[in-house]
């Protein structure tokens, strides 16, 4: 029997283990200085930040046909890269269509792909921000992307979508800007619960705890590794179910040949081979510092912590009613960090509202993650009552 | 409005929230040293191993009185204080009852609490074990305990029970001494699945990632308590339920003032003010090192990842095969960590093998910790056909 090792078998995360489709690629990816000062909600300001963006398809002579994805935590402006079955389906009136539409995507900001976060320099002190950097919530970040789609002449946006705090930026462009946007599709989000709250908190826990991290004041190429692996490691949990982990690890040793009731190599017992689940988070824990950055991480959690669009008003009505776009809420089945029953309860809210708000479930075991690893049947979902 | 801190509020686990009932006294709480060295699974053998225990109720002159409670994780011997309710109720036919049992409470092997561990000292050497602390087994701490009965001269028990690694040592005791037990208690437990093994691992790196874990050659006083604290948060999600924490929690801010909408201490927006769940979070962490040591965790882990009593033999049934005493199990309806549906395959499988098995669930939103929280509700399902 062969030595498998998990970085053979598992795939990125996105489209896992199925044969990619040719990712579309952008016909311009660059950045867009802001000409003010963005005064964020925690009162701070960041100084003519950055957006980084990419662009799929050219906007019509009407500027009608444009429209905006928005990319969760770890994610980029390269939306063709990371969720390319939503360009896929070969039928008539898709959802997206880069031979349609026009299609924008705006990094983060605090994210580590080229939007202003804690590694850029701060044009007030000359210095990298680090751990100055301010709490940007979602309400920032697409009041950002505005003038991002002013400076491009786009006015309306035929679609916002996004899952998970793509999502959340989805639905706030519907909230804060309602004449802007004809529809949001809104996948695996709602204000952050108890559990979830936990679940970042002690991720953040497992970069603040290692030395390295300094306070956030570390060096690029000497991140805190260990903590941002292990911050990784926990999130997987959380993106991923039981019934998932049962299926492929169930209670197997390691595929590359160790064995859990074995011995340390040294010959004492506190750690000894690993099963194979341990050996699959390893590996996802080892590649995540290759391609994120810990202070980034520790932003954006907050960005996605903070979040609850009903904040601050005496009831949620009075929020929803707002929107004047149509909006679908999609839930996942098995999804431990946003459960669908949230999302569900996020519909009827703004049902209530007198919301065009529709809602779907995608039945998966695939956990939060499905909106990434299980594409072909997202898509599927989207287009089923189209 | 006042600013209580999560100490003032929450209770140490078991029990919590509650009124304790006066914990019963041990009528004799020591040591007994094994007259031979204990050979383990693992292929080692502990030299003379040293077993804490405490004794609840004096033995009858048939020896027919005999009860064995077994702990949990980060458990001790002294099952009156962490069990109160379990000698509990006035009813006439109680399950447990000092005044007709002689109950027995043995410390885990590895464990810091009086047992041998691996901060005891190998005789063979003359220094501490460490992190040469051998893996000890189920199956290694039932064969020691009936060492300890057997000096007792404890031949047979009329019930075994426990919770968690618990219940894993009350089932065992069935398969490995079939003549000894006429009826055991086996609560929120099964062999570990992929989830449970993921959410062991991930608090297994959170220590062995703190330098001050050092291999696990630490002084005493000097332990990683940073990385058992992170282990510990994480384990207590692990123990509770989203349901739990929604009701308790929900998305408030922190107890005692925290806005997590602030910007940090230093004016940076990294980590800022915390929501409520992250203060209790907190403050279950950094109690823990004061009671508990982190390589007895590491070791107790190991424990628990590895128990499968159906492993290396060709069928369950064969294994099931063997027990002769009546076995109840109970599951708990909001267990992540051992879910109840593991917990009812493993009583069906019993029953396919002729076991006299019954399986309970006990419904509750507390999640695995159920069995030490909702310490009546569990005494009332145990009693509620007897």
């Amino acid at each position: 029997m062969s030595r498998m090792a998990h970085a053979e078998k598992k795939g990125s995360g996105a489209a896992e283990g199925k044969a990619r489709r040719e990712a579309p690629e952008p016909i311009y990816e660059g950045d867009f200085v802001l000409d003010e000062p963005l005064l964020l909600d925690c009162g701070r300001t960041l100084a003519n930040p950055t957006l980084h963006y990419a662009v799929y398809g050219r906007l019509d002579a009407a500027r009608s046909n444009a429209v905006l994805v928005c990319h969760a935590l770890s994610g980029s402006a390269l939306v063709g890269s990371w969720w390319p079955e939503l360009f896929a389906p070969e039928i008539e009136e898709r959802l997206v269509d880069t031979r349609r539409d026009c299609i924008v995507c705006v990094n983060l900001l605090g994210s580590c792909y080229g939007s202003t976060g804690p590694a850029s320099v701060n044009p007030e002190t000359g210095h990298v921000y680090g751990p100055e950097f301010p709490l940007v919530s979602i309400r920032d970040n697409v009041r950002a992307q505005a003038r991002l789609l002013d400076s491009l002449g786009i006015e309306r946006l035929r679609l916002t979508i996004g899952g998970s705090v793509g999502g959340m930026q989805a639905l706030q462009w519907a909230i804060e800007f309602p004449q802007r946007v004809e529809r949001s599709v809104v996948i695996g989000v709602a204000p952050l619960g108890a559990m979830g709250l936990a679940m970042n908190h002690v991720q953040r826990m497992a970069i603040v705890n290692d030395p390295e991290w300094n306070g956030g004041k570390y060096l690029t190429h000497r991140q805190p590794r260990r903590g941002l692996s292990l911050a990784r490691q926990i999130a997987t949990l959380s993106y991923k179910s039981p019934e998932l982990f049962e299926e492929r690890f169930g209670r197997n040793p390691n595929r590359n040949g160790e064995d859990p009731w074995s011995l340390d190599a040294d010959g004492g017992g506190l750690q000894g081979g690993r099963f194979d689940v341990s050996g699959y988070l390893d590996h996802q824990g080892a590649r995540f510092p290759e391609r994120f950055d810990a202070n980034s991480y520790l932003a954006i959690l907050r960005t996605m912590d903070t979040w609850d669009p009903t904040r601050e008003f005496c009831n949620a009505e009075e929020v929803y009613r707002r929107i004047k776009g149509a909006i679908l809420l999609i839930g996942i089945s098995s999804d431990g960090l946003f459960p669908a029953r949230d999302v569900q309860q996020l519909a009827e809210a703004m049902q209530k509202a007198g919301v065009r708000a529709e809602y779907r479930e995608m039945i998966t075991a695939h956990g939060h993650d499905a909106f990434l690893a299980e594409q072909t049947e997202l898509v599927r979902l989207l287009h089923s009552t189209e």
